[in-house]
């Protein structure tokens, strides 16, 4: 089994929830790859040095200086301390970008009505390269940079990442992945925590985008989901740390 | 026979001597390893957030701050830059750190005199691991950061680095260590380019000391080539992008 761990901007910028996350990760004994966005720390430094982070449609705009701090930020500073932490709980992490062995090839998004810039949409992930790293015994940590294959390093949404991971190794693995952000899952009731939804399948995920129980942020993220599942994935998770690690986060099958 | 190439500050901000230093690396067919620094960004980048570089003897001290950003610099922009442009020239570069795979294991600089802050001596190389990765067709690219393996990044000195990588790999295969700086060679007359030394030998370069024609910057390069000469490395050449391509490098062997 290999399991797809995606962690989101609110774990990493809380210490003891990063704590634990990567202690789950670190417990996985069949092969696991971690995928980390880190979308705070990026519009922090950005500010600090005098830029604003332009977003439209929940993607940021990537012009050329914030290429240079996304990819100073996630694969840099974000991605190196989670290899050490997570070096530090024996797990033998090994932090990588797509442009890393070529790992994820991606090309610049065509422009349409928007210009996002230096944001990569991905054309190819490397299943015989992450194939080597997982039986080399390291557990990939990839932040979500890739490159072109020309040269060109591109921002690329973590969570399309971690699906396009999970499927392009469905030939290789039973897969799973697990989307690890704020709440403990899918809610009947936005408002009510208690209320996560234990399973939906295709059929039930249709009648929850109908009565808009499932709607804006979460839409891509479980249209996603099921494109992965309807790829071969077994079985994608959707949670927070706690419900993750008990079992109750909502789980996304056949 | 794995090649170990260490490229310092000069050649990481001309884009065109870059270049030509990336496709001689790309041009290996055997293993190879690169081991890179990147002073001056990281110096500029502090500037721009307001702080400023402090060296003693050479030496970065890394305040936390500091520390931040040649992680940002070093394993984030310079070091995925690095990989980029190598995957474009169709060698399958993969960019690590320290902390990376347990690569290099390293302790907080004992503080005596002078406080160095998060500065790492080197304790351990992980020889499996990079032979992991060589063996997986990958050409580790090492930036200059190491690890504590209990959670906290240190800043390490690359051409320390390079030569440790080289003497522990020794074991496994033959190996030849070259140090790509701005000058030709070890020069007879620090003012004449033309006077590169062809070849020095742990006799002569004693010699070299007494007449005071290695001093400076030059002899804690060559103190630690010939450390790894003395510990197994077939033979180490010091030169620029010119001289190292065309063999008229100084070469240092027994």
């Amino acid at each position: 089994m290999l399991r797809i761990l995606k962690i989101g901007g609110n774990v990493l910028v809380d210490p003891q929830a990063l704590d634990q996350t990567l202690s789950l990760f670190a417990s996985y004994e069949s092969p696991a790859i971690l995928v980390h966005g880190g979308g705070r720390e990026a519009s922090d430094l950005l500010k600090k040095m005098g830029h604003e982070a332009k977003m439209v449609n929940g993607r940021r705009i990537t012009d050329a200086a914030t290429l240079e701090v996304v990819t100073m930020v996630y694969a840099g500073l974000i991605n190196k301390q989670l290899v050490a932490q997570l070096q530090a709980k024996n797990c033998n992490a090994l932090g990588v970008s797509g442009a890393d062995g070529n790992l994820i090839q991606a090309h610049k998004r065509v422009v349409k009505e928007i210009d996002y810039g230096f944001a990569g949409d991905i054309d190819a992930i490397n299943t015989a390269g992450f194939k080597s790293l997982l039986e080399g015994g390291f557990f990939p940590v990839c932040c979500a940079i890739t490159h072109d294959k020309q040269g060109q390093l591109l921002n690329t949404n973590a969570d399309t990442i971690a699906s396009s991971i999970a499927v392009a190794l469905v030939a290789a693995y039973e897969v799973e992945l697990l989307y690890c952000f704020e709440k403990p899952g899918v809610l009947q009731d936005a408002e009510d925590d208690a209320s996560v939804i234990e399973h939906i399948h295709p059929g039930s995920y249709a009648e929850l985008k109908q009565q808009v129980v499932v709607h804006s942020g979460m839409l891509p993220k479980l249209d996603n989901a099921f494109a992965a599942i309807a790829n071969g994935v077994r079985a994608v998770y959707v949670g927070n740390l706690e419900s993750l690690q008990s079992g109750r986060a909502t789980r996304l099958s056949l």
